[in-house]
Formats: C-alpha cells, structure tokens, sequence
C-alpha cells in the first residue's frame, strides 16, 4: 500500500451524529475521508464486506461497532446485534461468516450481570448463525463515557459458491426482492426509549439471514446482481447507494412492500418513512427476470422468509434514482436518509 | 459451535477499571466468564491472536480497541497505536498481518481535523507495516461521550513459515529476549496527561515490531518457542501468563533489563514497577539456548533493535513463578499487575 494522495473532500467542520446514521453525512465522511486516505485510489463500491485474496483464497472481512440505546430492546440486544450485524454483512457479501472477533468497551461501574447476560446472546446468536468466535479484547473506560458498552464485531467469511456480486452486474428488467416487513428494528429501539406514549406488539427483527441468502443461493445463484441489508439509512438509503454505483433507476411498488400496521402508524405519527428506518435481519437483493420466481420462492420457504417480496424493478431512466409508484397513482422520488432522526439505532 | 455449558467463574459484581488493565482483574474477567461463555470448552492458553482454517489455509486473526487519553502523546497518537497494536498481536502471533478493517466510534463535535489527523496517522502507520486496511464502520455517540474517539482494530495475516509458537514447548535452559527498553510508552502518557510536574525527555515506542519478527524468524526460527508484546500490565504480566501456562520458573536478570532513566525515575517517584508499564513496541521471545546468540544478533541487527537483551532463563522451579534476581544478589518474586494504576493507556 502507498499513502494516498491527498484528495480529501470531506468539508464538515466536525462530527455530528448524522455522520453515523448511514446516510448522506455518513457518505460524505467515508466517500470523501476514510476511503481516499485509507483505501488508496479505489473506486471499487464500498460494500458491505472486503473481498480479500489470503494466499491464494478468497475471504470476505468486516467489521462493525455497535452502540445502540437503550442495550435491550423487545427481540434482542447489543449482544445479538453485534453478531448479526456482521454475519449478514457477510451474508449480502456473499459469504458464510465462519469466525468473529468481538471487543467489548464496558463503562466502569456496569453491573456484571448485564454483561454476562449480552455475552450469553453473544454466544446464542454465534451458536444459531454457525460462526466461532476466536478471540477478542476487552478495555474498560470511566462511568460515564460509554452508555455500558460498546462492542464491536469483525469477521471473515467463506464466499458461497456460484455468487458473484456487482453493482455493475445490475441490469433494466432485474427484480428487486426484499426477505420480509421494514422498520421493525428501528421502531423497536425507539419505543424502547420510552420517550414516546406509543404502545406497539412490536420486535427487533434481529436475526441471521445467512439461511435465507443460502437458500437464495441455492435456488438462483446465477441471477443474483447484487444484496444488501438496509440497516442504518434503510431501504431508501441501501437502493439509493444502489442506483448511484449502476447509474440505474429503481422503480419501487410501494404497496408491494411489507410495513406492519404499527411501523406504519408510529412513522405517521413521527413524520418517519418506513423506507429510512432501521432493520437487523432483512436484505434486499437484485435478481435477474428469470430467475426471480424461483428466488423469491426460496425465500418464502425458508423460515421467517414467508413474507419475502418482489417490491420493484430496475430501469434504465431516470439515472441514478429511486422512485416510488404510490398505489393510487403517480410516483415519487425516494431520496437517501438525510440527517438522523433515530440515533443510535445499532 | 455448541452453546457452552455455564462455568462462569466471574463473581466480581461490577466490571472496574482494572478488568481493563490487562493485569490480574482481565484474566479473571477472559477466564472466567468471555472465555468459558464465548469459545466453549477450549483449554488453549489465549494468546494475542487466533489461529483459524479457513478452507484449508491458516490464517491468525486479532482485534483490540483503543481508548488512550489523551489522544496524541510524543511519538504517536490513538490512530497508530490501533494499527500498530493489531499488527504487533498478529507478528507475535508468528503471522504477518495483511488486512485490517477498522471501526470508529466518534464523540458528535469532535473537530474534523482531529479525526483526520488519526485517519493519515493510520494510513502511514500501515503503509509503514506493509498492511493494507480493506474496510471499517463509523458510529457517532453524543458529546461527552468517547473522549473524541475510540478505534478499534481487527487483523488478519498469514502465518511466518516455520514458525511455531506455544507455552507448552517451553523447556528450562531456554533463553529469554527482550527487543528494546521497557516502560516509555505508559511513562509517556502518563506525562502527556499533564498531572505530573515531571519533565522528560521521552518518546512512545509505537511501531510495528514485525521487522524484528521476522528478523527473528530468519536467523532462529526453530528454536522460537513463544513470543508476547507487553503491552498492558507490561513485562512481568505477559511472564507470568507464560509462567503460569507453561508452570516452569522464570529467572530475570534484572540489571539486563533495558530501562531509560527518565522511565526508572518517573517510576520511582510514582512508586510503579517499569516491569509493569505498557510499551507498544517491544517485544518478548522465549528462543532455545542453542538459538539464542543468533537470535539476539538478529535483533540488534534491525533497525530499532540494537537494544535487544537477553534478560533471563527458563527454570524448572519455583513453577510457575518468575522471579528477578536482583543486581546486588537475592530475588524477588514478580507478580502480575494488580489494579489499575495507568488507566487507559492504550
């Protein structure tokens, strides 16, 4: 590696918590900062995972921090979110995660029960998804300085055979499936803040989704374009990132996405798109026309994939755009998450 | 990976400051509770990296995170500390490190220039230890949360042919090194904190010790047994873990321990061992006797080496002690740091 020229086009003059929402900010901070000054020169698409040549094999690394509010919610915790999150970076990578990592930053003070118990979810969660984890590091700051804990999670996959992602590949007449309902997660950790006077039988839906990416696999390998897990910034934000790197148009049928009753409500009540909210265990991915019904099939026969959709198509015009046909008619433009109206949110 | 069965040892009821500090308080935290909970029955001494097979190929894999304050000191800063450290755990793992990914948790306010001013320190810090950095993930927590910034990093490399490394090869008569003097990085940022009305002339030893390594591996590989960096809790921790994992003796010529002035004096007055202050620079090795010339002319030989010493043999008894032979006769027993005395030094 060669230290990068510097092409620094990161202007903010300090860090705000939208630079963390994965949205714009976030964009503008890796796009014109980290990437140029830590990756060099490429131009590849900065996906969800690094695809590494390791003598001669290829592997898949990531790595992810975690510091959600509050540390447990209905469905889960940081202890499940920090192995999710990265085995489904993997996942939407192409991969199988085979081993984690985790450091923990506990704040002094923290009762040690709260951590054995985000420890014990740790290992739950690596035990359902198939993943050892190997080792880690644990440093400890003052009360006060980290909201309990902060965990963070890298790790490596194996690529699954006969999977082979590009933004590039994405092609007018693709489908675009979603693996079940939006916003789940994120209205979840919001409720769970108390702040609102919104009661709701809602759960994170923080889960592996390596089962359904395999079985996608396993049904359509070929026709898989692209996938992505719309966590921070949600659906809008992850298809969005999609038509700026194919310089396509996605045409999203708006009815045809799954929103559950009270995501819907709590958004209308907060002026939210389910689109920008938050999910944990849901992913998106392009399929080639032909291959989309046995894709979308897959999934709704794997478990928890039932209410898997085909949501929208890719389009030639207009470029770089996502749009949204309302069910009476009409359509709208869906733009990139835009400031952070639900901070730390994983 | 089976859930493992509950053999939680850890009874403190709530995580302190020196569960951090890598002495005493860590390993009963690792042992008794990440260790049991997280990586099931395994009996292997936790080493600074994991040894892992992905399809065939073996690979070492670390991660560590990093809370120094403040975040600059002389010599360094929080970004090269975070490459240098991960890339230290994989060299005396036996393994050259050739990706990183990196994640940052930022404080909301944190000027700009600070935060890039950590990204160069970290793109020249791997450029300088031949790694390349592949990805990351960027969260931001609300002011006065973080101290500006914490980093973690994780590491994968490739293993250093015909090097095998573990406790239990350790044989007495082997010969113990050290590859340069002891205690400037803790001293240094203990100095920066600005609470002492100590004036010195002292630098961190932030680097990546792989040349050494290597230099090592080059001249005496077959007769490395174990290699450590004493970073947190210093020299006479990492001794006593290997003491304790090998359950041989330890005996340390002390006056052959390579110590600065300005460290010894700042000890002194501080009432600190500088056998517990963290370097992030150096590093230990067990060689056998018949390797050891080699091994330590190998050392010297590399820039930034020529202070290597051999401080001290491998012993049958006292097991699993080690023990400093003072200059003026009689020995002393050398425990673990206990406690906390340089919080967040790394």
């Amino acid at each position: 590696m060669v230290i990068a020229p510097p092409k620094i086009r990161f202007r903010d003059p300090q860090i705000e918590m939208a630079h963390g929402a994965g949205g714009k900010a976030s964009r503008r901070l890796v796009e014109g900062l980290f990437a140029p000054l830590l990756m060099g020169d490429s131009t590849e698409p900065l996906g969800d995972a690094a695809h590494v040549n390791f003598n001669g094999i290829m592997l898949a690394m990531t790595a992810d921090s975690f510091v959600v509010q509050p540390l447990q919610f209905r469905g889960g915790s940081i202890g499940d979110l920090a192995v999710n999150g990265t085995v489904n970076d993997l996942a939407v990578s192409g991969a199988r995660a085979q081993a984690l990592v985790v450091t923990y930053i506990i704040e002094a003070g923290l009762p040690s029960e709260i951590l054995e118990r985000e420890v014990r979810a740790m290992a739950k969660a690596a035990a359902c998804a198939g993943v050892a984890i190997v080792g880690g590091d644990t440093k400890v700051v003052e009360n006060g300085k980290a909201d309990g804990m902060y965990i963070t999670t890298a790790g490596i996959g194996v690529p699954i055979p006969g999977v082979s992602l590009s933004p590039a590949s994405v092609r007018p007449g693709d489908c675009v499936l979603l693996s079940g309902p939006i916003g789940d997660h994120g209205i979840t950790v919001l409720l769970a803040r108390g702040d609102l006077e919104i009661e709701a039988e809602l759960c994170s839906d923080t889960r592996s989704v390596l089962p359904m990416v395999e079985a996608l696999a396993e049904a359509a390998a070929p026709g898989i374009r692209w996938m992505r897990d719309p966590t921070r910034g949600g659906v809008a934000t992850s298809l969005n990132e999609l038509a700026r790197d194919c310089g396509l148009a996605i045409l999203l049928a708006e009815e045809d996405i799954p929103v559950r009753d009270s995501v819907r409500g709590a958004c209308e009540l907060l002026g939210l798109d389910p689109l920008h909210i938050a999910n944990e265990g849901q992913f998106l991915a392009v399929v080639a026309r032909e291959y989309a019904g046995a894709a979308l099939e897959a999934l709704r026969r794997t478990p928890g994939g039932h209410e898997a959709a085909i949501i929208g198509r890719i389009e030639e015009q207009p470029a770089a755009t996502v749009l949204g046909a309302r069910p009476y008619g009409g359509t709208r433009v869906i733009d990139m998450l835009v400031g952070d109206p639900l901070p730390r949110i994983c």
